[in-house]
């Protein structure tokens, strides 16, 4: 203890002559690191809000409060008291989920709760069984989902236990799973169980990966390493099989819907009708380039009707399901990419017409909600700027989008009950954070809005002294010749422009992410500061293949990953050898995950460009990664042989001449060792020399400290080789 | 084709160049190492030689001649001929079984065949069964024992084949197992079949593995990679349980021995009577500090008599059999250690007491054979100095034991028929290689001996024009003040005492091995050579632990392995940081396997001394390795928790400073990944930064081009940070 204190005075001493002095700080991995000993003191000022049905409300450590009021709604203390035990250590923990009542939601580790803070009573609570996973719960009739092991309960609110499966794998294997998300999470799916409307129904995934291969993870945590078998279907191989079920919780049954389509299809964005009696069902086939939306009788399980198809050439994605209008069953807004960009579109579930609601060459980003009142939709879009996303009301009466608050940076948006209120968050580039409590009102056919700033937080980096690169947006023009690519580029610390500093492109280049946006520092990472102020200039480019730029942005890449969006990485390379103050010589490149296939495929395609890579969890072939994913893009290894073999950078191996790290979870379930195992035997046969890296235990990233020992790692190889 | 000559004549006329200078070549790793494009061109010239009965052999490529003469016995052509196709290719897979008799034995693929040459036919031939594997012929009945999965079978000289187990495992799981080298070859064992004297009856292991732990070796050259479990028993865990049973092959059946001791004991050096009527097994205690030598009856499988006992408070290590008196069968050569030094000894089976029949603080290291007509024994010993292997001819009727050929360097010999003769072949750190023909008589009590030179080869390093670093060997005093350690020392090609050079320790350090003796370049390696020719001193010691220097100087060790190891080791530290031409300050380390062990340890505990190592194929805790080798020295981790704890390095992880890469054979089932993996994982745990690679595919050593591809590895790593 005394150690430490003595250490804590040192580094005060240290801040304060740094201070004194007019000196800046320089950003360390401890300041920019989500588990760094310093990252929470660095991160912008927030306030944490909620909504209370339509009040708007600002959670505490200790309460909850109205946000604009402040009044106190309800305190931590009056609930445990009311509970007479601990069973909420936080404000934030606390739900209000009706408006206007006075009912506390909470859930502890074993049991969920409502608690009348007027009444002073616990009004509800349900049993949360052990080793319960997938937990879905539903507010309108209280019932909870749950799986343990491969078979699907549901626990009512009275506290019942029904097993809705039997056939589900219990031994470890996996083989027959219920009740979790199938797929592989794409398609926009995230879980396996989805409520009807009345919370009585619950139409559930079964998936059959009998048939699937395993992919054998090795735990070395163990006294004798164990293996698991994780069930991986390679592209081209053969594929799980899913299919859908609807139990009813009164009825004490189950039916199955009489899917269309082969049993390798894929089954997405599950929607139920508000009356329940129909649910929506997007089916793709396993090619991916023929969707159809179907309808089905969930008292039956038969198709009821087949209500849009879309096909294209290369392939269709359905992302999101149906948003029924609150106030008309029979219209819903839906997402597709029909016409080149991600829209909105009004769908008549009668007679499946759709009507496109947003149009231009921009992308909407998000449905966030309706607005109940006015008969508007509220969504995000980039219509202003491709980096932005921004909202707009867009009301269906007049079909006028309205922007709605800032029109810079990037916005996140939650809505009141009736809708006609959201808290909007956003940062900008030079905007650390924002939070502004929004109303929205209609009149005569105009949409306006009224704007109440709750936080406008200053710069943290500013504020403790610390010094700042120099971080700027632009564009250049694609390897086409044609479209824009925005780039970010972070000049290092102390920059002086008659001197010439080592480079480093970050990369990930693949599809659904973006790395330049409008966010504050323009989306920098932590990282980037860091290396800025170790004297490094780094620059970052979205290619051809990543979001939020259009359909053919995206596609432009099909059957043949990696090639485009090299071309265009190299575009921002010959910008960078333009720049004066850009060390030609010293050229690197990083990436993790796609990027680490972009970072791995640029070393050993351009060996005389980049002299040092750090390519972290990077795909080596698109055989040995997903069906869902991989065959969307590249097709099957039979469809695309050329294709796989080009795009592998198992026979660029030997093209290697720069020093190239590779950095894998050892466990890494997405993609798996396999990758980077084969690029290490392909190098070793060559005769080349990558180096390699591992984390034991870890997955396809690495988080808490293994996180900050990474990037001590990536910068370490950097400072031994490019600086 | 083209460039191919061109280069050629590019290399050529360096070479010229070079000589005409009188520059020395520097040895490059194509030149030391065994898959080197050079390797062959610099290995010093040899003779091939084997035995016909009592006539000395030459076999070259196309025949085999009487290595005196140089009369040609037989060619290859001839025998092919007379077998009607190819079925030999070289005169070295010729042999010579019977004396006198015109008879070659040929393997191919599928067959055994013996060809009378004389009279010009196939005399005799035998199928091997497809995926036949541990062969064992014995060419006394002609029967071969061999195995397919976990069975064993004999296929009889006149083709029958005979199925003698019937539960080995046939579903790849090694749970039980027939025919194999069992105890994971300790104590001496490398197969498990052991023909009777007549060929008539087999005594043979069986292995029941199915209570032990399986470790996952995970092959990624698989379309999806796959896993196999390895069993593999670790120290303290549920040990593997062994039988011997013996088939009569006329008789049809088997009979058990009915083994004394615990099920999870060892039996080792299994030893047929002269007549079959008796075998011999030494049993030895899981804690291994209790021996016995017990007789059985192979008729009955009963125990017949217990013939002598050894025990000792450390450990007992039964590493030979009995070698039966060709002219009395009563009594036997055995090995012991029990006065300190492992010497040979007569047993009479009779009586079970021994004569010990050689005594000194030196250790005879081989028994070579029996000169049956002088009655006496040959064996190679290092009386004369520790660091050679000379041999010896004693007289069991005199008991006086006479040096035979140069008492200098590391000498192998093979026997004639009758023993009177022998090819000696040894090389001595002047002496690349010698070959000499031996005739051995004896007169009046005197042993005398008549050589022939038939070889002494010249340097091919100054042959070639290579620049040689001066080799040169010492002794220091060990950490104990007392016992003398051997050293190798390699100074860098051009050394200049005057100038400072980086220095790399090179260790082994564990038991039964050791790097320093008297052949040629007193024992070097060629990456040594390599290193030296690119400016580095090497520094080679054998420390306490290692073999050749008696038990007490083995069992050192006991209990805590790498404390006195690594002692030694620094007083060897000592040593060079007294030289003025070490540079202190750059110290390297560099050791495989035990040697990786001891590499990661000097790293991790003089984190001051050792700026940079590379350990390969380390243990890194003796709880991840076998039980058999890690029991003996360490005992089992609940018998010696304190020892295990001490002796790991997973504790002294936190300590690295410098810089260390670990290299593993990614599917080395020796020292399993898991050591390797753990440390990285407490490294990552404790924020330390080591290094690593891996071999996709490799075992515990790398072979071929892979070790090629390793030593660059190992040199770069050296390159880039001590140089």
């Amino acid at each position: 203890m005394k150690i430490k204190l003595f250490v804590a005075l040192l580094l005060m001493c240290g801040m304060l002559k740094a201070q004194e002095s007019g000196e800046k700080r320089l950003l360390t991995l401890e300041d920019v690191m989500p588990a760094g000993s310093n990252w929470y003191n660095l991160q912008p000022e927030n306030r944490y809000t909620a909504w209370w049905g339509n009040v708007p409300v600002e959670t505490l450590a200790n309460e909850v409060k109205e946000l604009l009021t402040g009044k106190s709604i309800v305190t931590v203390e009056r609930l445990n008291e009311i509970a007479g035990e601990t069973v909420v250590r936080s404000g934030h923990n606390i739900l209000l989920p009706y408006g206007k009542q006075t009912i506390a939601q909470l859930k502890t580790g074993n049991r969920r709760m409502q608690i009348d803070w007027k009444e002073g009573k616990v009004i509800w609570q349900q049993n949360i069984p052990n080793g319960a996973g997938n937990q879905d719960f539903t507010l309108k009739s209280k019932n909870l989902a749950y799986t343990v092991a491969g078979n699907l309960y549901v626990a009512t609110a009275d506290g019942e236990i029904l097993q809705i499966s039997t056939d589900g794998s219990t031994d470890g294997s996996d083989d027959i799973v219920y009740g979790r998300s199938v797929h592989r999470d794409e398609f926009g799916i995230t879980k396996g169980t989805f409520w009807s409307p009345d919370g009585e129904k619950l139409a559930f995934y079964r998936m059959d990966q009998s048939m699937v291969a395993g992919y054998p993870q090795v735990d070395i945590s163990k006294r004798i390493a164990a293996v698991t078998m994780d069930k991986y279907p390679m592209a081209g191989e053969t594929s799980h099989q899913v299919k859908v079920g609807i139990y009813d919780v009164k009825g004490r049954r189950t039916v199955w819907l009489q899917l269309v389509g082969a049993p390798d299809d894929y089954h997405t964005n599950l929607t139920w009708a508000p009356d329940g009696k129909r649910i929506y069902v997007f089916e793709l086939n396993r090619d991916q380039n023929d969707m159809r939306l179907v309808a089905y009788d969930t008292e039956t399980g038969k198709m009821e009707k087949e209500l849009l198809r879309e096909t294209h050439d290369k392939y269709v994605e359905p992302m999101n399901g149906l948003k029924f209008l609150p106030w008309d069953a029979t219209k819903a807004i839906m997402q597709s990419r029909r016409d080149g960009y991600n829209h909105l579109y009004l769908l008549d579930v009668k007679t499946g017409k759709t009507e496109q609601l947003t149009q231009g060459t921009f992308e909407v980003q998000t449905f966030v909600g309706f607005n109940t009142k006015d008969k508007s939709v509220i969504y995000l879009s980039n219509a202003i700027d491709p980096r932005t996303s921004c909202l707009y009301s867009l009301n269906l009466k007049h079909r006028r989008a309205t922007l709605i608050g800032a029109g810079e940076g990037v916005h996140y948006a939650s809505l009141s009950e009736d809708g006609t209120m959201l808290i909007d968050r956003y940062s900008s580039p030079t905007v650390p954070r924002s939070v502004n409590l929004i109303t929205m009102h209609s009149a005569r056919g105009r949409e306006s809005y009224r704007l109440t700033n709750i936080l406008t937080a200053a710069d943290p980096w500013q504020e403790k002294g610390y010094a700042i690169p120099e971080i700027t947006s632009g564009s250049i023009k694609a390897a086409d010749g044609v479209t824009d690519l925005y780039y970010r580029m972070v000049k290092p610390v102390g920059f002086d422009p008659s001197k010439k500093y080592p480079t480093i492109v970050y990369v990930y280049g693949g599809p659904h992410a973006h790395n330049v946006d409008a966010r504050w520092h323009w989306c920098l990472r932590g990282w980037e500061a860091y290396m800025a102020s170790k004297g490094y200039l780094l620059f970052i480019l979205d290619n051809r293949g990543s979001e939020w730029r259009g359909r053919a942005f995206e596609q432009a890449t099909f059957r043949h990953l990696g090639e485009e969006e090299m071309r265009d990485q190299m575009e921002g390379v010959k910008f960078l050898q333009s720049l004066p103050y850009v060390d030609a010589d010293r050229m690197g490149v990083h990436g993790w995950s796609f990027g680490g296939f972009m970072t791995t495929n640029l070393m050993c395609s351009y060996p005389d460009v980049f002299k040092v890579g750090v390519a972290g969890g990077p795909v080596i072939d698109w055989k040995y990664y997903e069906v869902m994913y991989g065959e969307r893009y590249m097709d099957t290894p039979q469809q695309n042989p050329e294709g796989y073999e080009r795009c592998s950078l198992l026979g660029k191996a030997k093209n290697l001449k720069g020093r190239l790290q590779l950095i894998l979870g050892y466990n890494d379930p997405t993609c798996v060792p396999q990758h980077t195992l084969s690029f290490l035997r392909a190098c070793e046969d060559a005769g080349t020399q990558p180096d390699l890296f591992t984390y034991p235990g870890g997955g396809h990233n690495m988080y808490g400290r293994d996180q900050i020992h990474l990037h001590e790692r990536i910068t370490r190889y950097f400072d031994d080789y490019l600086k």
